[in-house]
C-alpha cells in the first residue's frame, strides 16, 4: 500500500466515523429526552433523582449485550460518562425549576 | 399522579432507556471496528496513531450537528471518553502486534 492509497482509504473510513458519530449523537439526545421525562415524573411524585440500583441495571444491560470488539470495561466507562452527564443535566433542571 | 402510576410510567421509560443503550452499544462497537480498520491501515504505512487535527474534526462534527437537549460541552465530554477508550484499544493492539 502506498502512502497515497492509505490516505484515500483513511479518508473513506473517516467519513464513516463521522456518519456513525452523528448517529451516536442523535441517539444520545434521544436518551437525554427520555431521561428528562423520567426527571419530570420523579419530580412530580418526589422520588429521588439518583438511584444506585437502577445504575446497576444499566451496567448489567451493557455487559450482557456487549459483543465487542469494545471490552465490557471500556463500554462501561463510556456509559459512566453518559450517565454522569445526563444526571448533571437532570439536577440542573430540577435546581433551576426550584429557584 | 399516584406513586403507583409514577412507578408504572418509570418502568416503561426504563425499558426505553435499555433499548436505546443496546442501540448505543451496537453503534459504539461498529465505530470501534472502523477505528481498528484505520489502525491497520496506519500501521501498514507507518502513520502515527494519534492525530490531534483529526480529533478537532471529530469535535467539530459533533458541535455542528448537535440539536440538543444535550449541550455541546456535555456531548464533547462523552465523545472525549469514546475517543480515549478507542485509542487505548488501538494502542494495545499495536503494542501487542509488536511483541
Amino acid at each position: 500500500m502506498t502512502p497515497e492509497e492509505a490516505l484515500a482509504i483513511l479518508a473513506k473510513f473517516r467519513d464513516e466515523i463521522d456518519a456513525i458519530d452523528r448517529e451516536l449523537l442523535e441517539t444520545l439526545n434521544r436518551r437525554t429526552r427520555v431521561v428528562e421525562e423520567i426527571g419530570r415524573v420523579k419530580q412530580a411524585v418526589n422520588f429521588p433523582v439518583y438511584e444506585p440500583k437502577r445504575e446497576q441495571d444499566v451496567f448489567r444491560n451493557i455487559s450482557e449485550n456487549n459483543r465487542g470488539p469494545l471490552s465490557v470495561a471500556a463500554a462501561q466507562r463510556i456509559f459512566e460518562r453518559i450517565i454522569d452527564e445526563m444526571r448533571s443535566l437532570q439536577k440542573m433542571r430540577i435546581d433551576g425549576g426550584k429557584s
